[in-house]
């Protein structure tokens, strides 16, 4: 399993933060998602749900399949996903699907999350593939541009 | 909430299977899904995970992506998803933010489903949206195309 600098790991998390920009531009939840193979980003992604008008197109699910696409593989058996919010349970479930080996997130999900929060999806012994997981990389960061969103979203 | 009678479930199940019998040309696991509403299918998906490389590309997965363009709304309020197989923890998520409320499935999945087996993700009270759930429909067709393909796997 690659392992990361902490600065290495604030790198790709500010790169996963750029895409929850462009969800925020775009009135979507500001989450945004990278993921990293060799020290290279091989898939990117953003929440673009009402853009898109697909339900499930989650910044970890958009970034899954473009990582799917340039490895021509959905084994993404040595690559790490960082993500700024806890994943929720679709996403914990495409996570473990893509036979991902370490997920890297910034804030956490009280409501929605199935990485520790609501559920331990990740982790689940019952499974067949287990997922390290880390939390609190750009963590005030990443709850922040959420907070930002709702409180704005609430004063319209 | 849609109603359908005995001989209706029927109908869209074997729908369901027709879609599983595309899985199975393909030499992917045999699951297959229709979204109806109104009395008409919306959506169809089968497993293609292989055949597109796409770790995500689950029966559900590719009808709710369906149903949400032909309705362009990612919210599949008044519709009903049958599917051969109990969803797994991924599906379940993706069929709870699709906003579906009612899930008619085949045969149990005891190994990976979400539905019941190994989780309850559909009605889960802490989570924002409940689902109904009926399992049973053509369950021994749903169950045999399986035991089928795991056989023939088997024995190659």
């Amino acid at each position: 399993m690659a392992d990361f600098t902490q600065e290495e790991k604030e790198f790709f998390m500010a790169e996963a933060l750029k895409e929850a920009q462009i969800s925020l531009q775009k009135e979507e939840i500001p989450i945004g998602c990278v993921i990293v193979k060799d020290g290279q980003i091989i898939g990117r992604g953003h929440n673009a749900r009402e853009e898109l008008n697909q339900a499930i197109m989650h910044a970890e699910i958009m970034a899954i399949n473009e990582a799917n696409i340039a490895e021509g593989n959905w084994r993404l058996l040595d690559a790490t996903l960082f993500v700024t919010i806890e994943p929720c349970v679709m996403c914990s479930g495409a996570i473990g699907l893509a036979r991902l080996p370490r997920v890297i997130y910034g804030a956490q999900n009280p409501k929605f999350g199935a990485a520790g929060s609501l559920y331990d999806i990740l982790t689940d012994q019952r499974l067949n593939h287990r997922v390290a997981v880390e939390r609190g990389i750009l963590e005030k960061e990443c709850a922040q541009i959420m907070q930002d969103f709702f409180r704005h979203r609430r004063s319209k």
